[in-house]
């Protein structure tokens, strides 16, 4: 299955009312238990570089942290400002 | 199936040199077909970011961009400096 169809392959298109999405998703493997956790310190820099690009409303921003082992992956979703499709 | 399953689920864990990998990905759902493509640009600056974090070898980063419709996911895979496992 490709990413493409993973993320957004069980998503059904919402009426008229397309929302503009983006995701960042930082999946670090790890090569020991030992060494910096920065990922939350990056995560809130990337959605920094991001809002250089994008409005991004602080309220809009759901993060998830998922570990397992030596594999951690952060995901960020970001609902972007409203566009009504014509 | 979690994230971390379709990310790491099929790749078996090599001999005893682990490689500390981090992947990076930019999923961008648009709101139609009009807009910027900023994805690009986002992610020279989303690698700026994070070779503050960690020594990052521009030949160890390998990128990949998929198009389907208003979706755009942008993959970018890095293997950082090795570690050999105690």
């Amino acid at each position: 299955m490709s990413i493409i169809e993973y993320l957004f392959g069980t998503r059904k298109k919402t009426a008229n009312v397309a929302r503009e999405r983006l995701q960042i998703i930082l999946a670090h493997e790890r090569a020991g238990r030992t060494g910096p956790d920065y990922l939350p310190q990056l995560q809130k820099e990337l959605v920094e570089v991001i809002s250089k690009y994008v409005a991004v409303n602080p309220d809009d921003i759901k993060v998830q942290l998922d570990r397992k082992d030596e594999l951690e992956v952060l995901e960020v979703n970001i609902v972007l400002p409203e566009h009504t499709r014509r």
